[in-house]
């Protein structure tokens, strides 16, 4: 069992070593680790935020456990050759179309979401953004116009092709959960949501068992503050997955408990393919201070267990452990405790 | 004063007789105003949801009062033919590039939001949407790849001529705020964002004392749930602008309460050309039915009085009127009252 970890900038390096420990303490059979650079410092050390022996090191694993990426000192680079292209190349290079996003509310901290507690407490849904595609990997470019105006310009795009396989995971993750789908697009402004659509309904008609609902993408941003519990799974192209994986996020509370799966095509030798990542940043604020909350870095090798080294029973007793050290009191500072990196580590440690 | 009013579909009639009763109450001199057909209706009546009479009629004004667009029968019309091209045919030929939201939450309704009272409490924030542009506007199309996959496309761009004029209408409108501009893009993917930040900074320093800071899409609609207060005028494209809009929108309670206005570059006699529409949809479930909330078409006629006839204290009438009728008591059934359309116009007109 191969994993590559990228720790990458800020906070990253602090919550993925811990995520590291937790993945060791596992005694999973064959365990290979390896680190490699990504963001802002392997453009420092290499040149390239994703430089080529990093993409190399992905390629040859069953899985990519993720820090952050993000660091202010790069601001000014041209956008090639900033941290964020790392994710981008990633995803790309990678083929990981579908992200994962589990957004639920762990008991007993209704107090950290700005929703009302008998709202927040109904949440419990999936996010599947598709990940490969959209107006973030289509031809862009600036150009002059006639009247000597610059514009900006990005095509936007979805084949049937694009959408049916996301679809299908959709579908499928619904199958094990509440057996229903809520589509997301602009279909009455948008052709490429036109094609989103009628892709979604062709391959609803494969999973009778499941319920199908469309909503336009201003409306679902409504409801997620209004009614967000109505929610099973959601799945929606890169952009409005974007914006609504993030809104959903901090719905339940603090992003520093909430982990995310990128899945590729490709099936390993013990599952899929896929990187895992906590939603959080890289924080250079609080970054080598100790400060930062690791929970969602281990819960993103719960992710990993469970899609790439097809070990439910691992990925269920790491999730248990972290549940068990916030039952218990654990607290990072994000969630007004004042446990540190380490000590949240050892206390996940202890209660595997 | 020529005001063209725009009734529509569903519930659209009913609130709108009762916001044209309001402003008839005003005395306002040389008032004129007339009625045309949009949305559904105009397309069962002319064939057309934006007939050419509806237009002129528009072009002739001073200011167009809307009530809503959207009739479930014509769901399987091509989307030209359909209601919602009624909105966006108004907005392109007229040329309404800016649109107005406020959002507030109203003395005593805190109860309405989602959100925790003492978050909800601090919302005043006015959200600043373009109108004319982005990948609304764009070309686009659907076509059939080489593999014979159908591909959905949409261009999306901004030009600094675009950005300029929306960002002045965004610092001007800070300036009789609290002066602070959030300007909204995901400059670090699309080069249609990078126009826009780039210009916004450039018109920034016209405006030494209002202050910007920049955001992407994806944590605006996280603040907007963590801590809206935040935010005073936020500006942002056409595409982000709908979905964030709406989603401050239902963070202070019933949109039921919340108008818009779209303005133009067009100078009137009295003010700009603009069009006012209440942020609610056309609500087919309940059309005809009487139990509308107009208060949303009537606020709309205070927006419009404030900007397109030049009548500050009108406006102030208005809205004091609904403010106080809602202190009294009187609610729709949308915020847990039992008040019927009429009813509730009756008693904002009482309170003039
Ligand atoms: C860093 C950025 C390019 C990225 C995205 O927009 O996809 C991030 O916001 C995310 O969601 O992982
Ligand atoms: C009806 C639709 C085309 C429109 C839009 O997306 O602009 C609506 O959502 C709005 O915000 O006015």
């Amino acid at each position: 069992m191969k994993i590559a970890i990228f720790p990458g900038d800020g906070i990253g390096p602090e919550v993925t070593a811990q995520a590291r420990r937790v993945l060791e303490r596992l005694d999973l059979p064959r365990l290979v680790l390896f680190e490699g650079d990504v963001g802002g410092i392997a453009y420092r050390r290499h040149g390239h935020p994703l430089p080529a022996e990093t993409l190399e090191m992905a390629r040859a694993s069953d899985a990519v456990l993720f820090g952050a990426v993000g660091d202010p000192s790069c601001d000014d680079l041209p956008r090639a050759m900033r941290p964020e292209q790392a994710i981008l190349g990633l995803r790309a290079e990678l083929g990981l179309f579908a992200n994962l996003r589990p957004a639920t509310l762990f008991d007993g901290l209704e107090e950290l979401s700005t929703l009302r507690p008998e709202i927040a407490r109904q949440i419990d849904m999936l996010i599947v953004r598709e990940l490969n595609g959209d107006v973030y990997f289509g031809d862009k470019g600036i150009r002059t116009l006639e009247n000597g105006d610059r514009e900006g310009w990005d095509m936007m795009s979805y084949s049937t092709g694009e959408v049916r396989r996301i679809a299908e995971l959709a579908f499928r993750a619904a199958q094990g959960r509440r057996g229903k789908v809520t589509s997301v697009d602009k279909a009455n402004v948008l052709e490429t949501s036109q094609v989103w659509r009628d892709t979604v309904i062709e391959v609803a008609a494969s999973f009778p068992d499941v319920t199908l609902d469309h909503m336009y993408v201003d409306n679902a941003a409504m409801q997620l503050v209004r009614n967000p519990g109505a929610f099973d799974v959601v799945v929606t192209g890169n952009l409005f997955g974007d914006i609504l994986s993030d809104q959903a996020s901090v719905c339940v509370g603090s992003i520093g408990l909430l982990a995310s799966a990128s899945l590729g095509e490709r099936q390993t030798e013990f599952g899929t393919f896929g990187l895992y990542e906590p939603i959080h940043g890289s924080a250079p604020d609080i970054a080598g201070k100790g400060w930062a909350n690791p929970m969602a870095a281990i819960l993103s090798v719960a992710m990993l267990l469970r899609h790439s080294l097809g070990r439910e029973a691992d990925a269920s007793r790491v999730e248990a452990a972290v549940a068990k050290a916030l039952a218990d009191g654990v607290r990072g500072r994000d969630i007004g405790g004042s446990a540190g990196c380490t000590e949240i580590g050892d206390a996940v440690i202890e209660r595997l």
